[in-house]
């Protein structure tokens, strides 16, 4: 079975409708960028900490070309105690974190994308974000997809570190089926060979990159790459980048710190605005290579 | 580091308290079983699907001497459109699928076992069943491990196909943390080695039984071993519940379905009546052995 | 396609013929066991260390039921120079290693199993071994496996840890196409989850029980299976001996050795003599249980 | 443990001197590139066919700009009855395609690659060959890399589909501790998530291209990249050599065919001429960028 084969025994069988019809990816803009005719670059910290780091470095993000800003107000961690005792916060700023977001943009002029957690957090989430994303823990939750394709918001869905080609494409079509088609693929790396991480200690997943033309070859909805959450190492982030780019990725979101070192959060793989510029020059001159067949 | 160096470890970073506190595993009763003391087999359809398959079932399960009913009020699919139009129905019964459980609960006598997949539906799911399942697409919805935290209910936690150990040991904390220590921990397939889906299609995953002897030494959660999500295939769901009870798990939750080539869901691994009778006979003397250190 | 219509397919392609016609597997006596009517436990030291160690040990084996000794004469390092430097030999005894073992099966009556690393130390191997292993590393050393197939003794063919169930087969036909119808799959861990190894540093690999059941369905080649280099820890291997014998394994290849924490090789997963005497106490109830369909 | 402190580590235990000493690699020269300064392309046929394929295809490859010719000579197959039978050879044409390879490099003047299966061929395989290929089967065939060590050509040791690092500069080491310090890294698909054969079923393996900056913080050793044995699809290898290149591999090893569809092996993974070019246009502008740190 070829992917064609896949694709129409797939929609035969009314499992796929959305997903796979090209004619439904609606245009979808970013800053003063259309997603899939130009690179889009989204940077950011992890965590959205204070005024002082994200307007800050938000006006610093949109001098260097960066067309979004991506920061996190709600994060989820993995042992809860940790981020409630250690930070004296609720597993981020939240709703300040949210308003903070938003002076952010009005400094920059950055479109701002950011994570909703929780189905009782859409419509606040909603009113301060540009683009909505879900993270990976939430790929396969099903209320909050549900009901985020009731709203009129660009979703970035990022992929479960163990999502197949079949999930990823049947959560966008969950997404799309409720009514809202501007959905993008977020990619990042995914469950793989233990080869690295007694060598590299923050390597905890394999970056996919065949899931670019792969994708490519089912769907039209825009791939957007993570290197951060893929090599989990600040001197990989920029390789990856470009290979992703190279691939056909249609762009990039990058943890990005005004100090990585001191970031709150995921440090070891946030990296700095110089490296960030690096990369930026780098795709710019790959992305039209990365267009071709 | 060993696992104790590991333990000590995470607590002094105050990233773990109740999951690997030993007294405060409380103990969890299913039916007439004590979980820890006795082993616990669960099984039911995937779907409750009507009156007639669920209570009938119910009570032919009772008289062969399972411990508690699973079936699925709610039911997941990796393509939306499918569920909704070829079944007719919301993606499963719902809250007349809960009753029907409640039905089945007073004809057979056993406990009830069912998922809960929307942070929204806790209420009434918890008002219907004696357990409530959270699966593996909410194996880190941390919203809805977080609500049920603070419900006075035995929880059982599955496995996402992803998870590592500090993944399983903090989505238990989490719930543990809100309040509610009465969690067990349901390991299933993961992310494994694409070696066996050409031969035998309907597998997708792979049994991972070192993380019973794993989880035993770095907790005293009690360990529920699913078979049918571990295999996904009939023929190999008694080889597996043997070695899992022989490995030393607490107990099983399998999916047996009256008619299994009829099921409406996940047909290629359910089991009938007669093969778990001889599961659970072969169980009742593993058992024991499984128990040695 | 099923594993019936799998094999067919394989067969009328002429891709297999001994591998999976079972009237072609004939019997293999180790010690005082058929393999396949009865459990045999095959055990031993990673290394062959000394005529003290591995003659003194052979007979405490034999009294203690075990089947037969394994022993490194010849053994593989991932690098090179820690064997040749630290060890002052040429990783391993090699011909003295052999003629110790050769001492050993005299005093304590029980047959050898060792390993050949290279096709031009097989005429030497087969004189003193009763049974040939073929390691991991070796599992598609094609020169290899096409000579064993012309000399007249048991191979013990351990899967590579990335062997899929087409490898295992086809390794196996090799062998027996060159005539040599004695061949035994020793089922190993294989490349799995990035769960383990930050906890329990010597974890490396995942167990793969499944391919037990799944190895039935396609051939009668006998199963043995070794839970030492599955779980890389002494305190697993006996909940994985377990497993194996309860999903059907015909047999157990065990690294033990009179003092573990000195072994100059392996020590992290070796086991003492008496947790083998309680391993070999569970298999013996186990066995038939695991006979079951 | 970041990676210096990896590398000065199993220096201080002898592990390994030459694979992380950059003062060993010597310079390699291929055609007329010196690996680490120029992109080089490796391309030709799965197997050596016949005359007509091979030296025509050959000198079609040097006109288009390839850099050395590659092609099976021996051939090892999965199954084995298989390659015996249907193609009425002995797994390739052995020295009669050794010969095809010399007569095919005097005709087009580019250098040999060709893969030596057995540690008895080294001799007649090394007076034919420019550059001597270890197969991903013979990766950790340690009596194969023990005399190839002793010989003076460079050697391409292909990565096992299950090489960790440790493994990987292992095996360098290996070779390069018996006095050959010529060695080049050949990158392949290794064993992955298993998401994609069920709907692109020629596809096996996963490329692993984080291994390319992993790899260069460890060793100066050139790394090689094989998109054909990455992706198991001809339609994926364009974007997975682009990537290779922008990530910072020093040149690639392609799968190329006169006419893909009737190659005699791998032919779902081979590509055209016309596609080639392609490639070797994008990757002369690629190469600079994927030289940034």
């Amino acid at each position: 079975m070829n992917s064609n084969a896949y694709i129409r025994n797939l929609e035969s069988q009314d499992k796929l409708k959305d997903a796979t019809d090209p004619s439904l990816s609606p245009a979808i803009r970013i800053g003063n960028k259309l997603v899939g005719q130009d690179c889009v670059v989204i940077a950011g910290p992890c965590s959205v900490e204070s005024r002082e780091q994200i307007v800050g470095y938000a006006r610093r993000l949109a001098d260097a070309g960066v067309d979004a800003l991506r920061g996190g107000a709600y994060k989820p961690c993995t042992f809860p105690i940790k981020a409630r005792q250690k930070f004296g916060w609720q597993e981020g700023l939240r709703e300040e974190g949210l308003a903070l977001l938003a002076e952010a943009r009005e400094a920059s002029g950055l479109p701002i994308v950011t994570e909703v957690l929780d189905v009782r957090q859409i419509g606040l989430v909603a009113t301060y974000a540009d683009v909505i994303q879900v993270g990976t823990r939430n790929f396969q939750n099903y209320g909050l997809l549900d009901e985020l394709g009731r709203i009129d918001k660009p979703v970035l869905l990022k992929r479960g570190t163990w999502g197949t080609i079949d999930e990823i494409l049947g959560a966008c079509e969950r997404v799309m089926f409720g009514g809202n088609k501007k959905v993008m693929i977020c990619l990042r790396g995914v469950v793989g060979m233990p080869s690295y991480r007694h060598v590299f200690p923050s390597i905890r997943w394999a970056p996919d990159l065949m899931m670019i033309p792969a994708l490519r070859e089912l769907t039209k909805i825009p791939i957007i790459y993570d290197p951060s959450h893929s090599t989990g190492y600040a001197n990989f982030v920029a390789p990856i980048c470009r290979a992703a780019i190279a691939a056909g990725a249609d762009g990039l979101v990058i943890e990005s710190h005004p100090n990585p070192g001191e970031s709150i959060s995921d440090a070891d793989q946030a990296i700095g605005l110089e490296q960030l510029q690096a990369i930026l020059a780098d795709v710019k001159q790959l992305y039209p290579i990365g267009r071709r067949p």
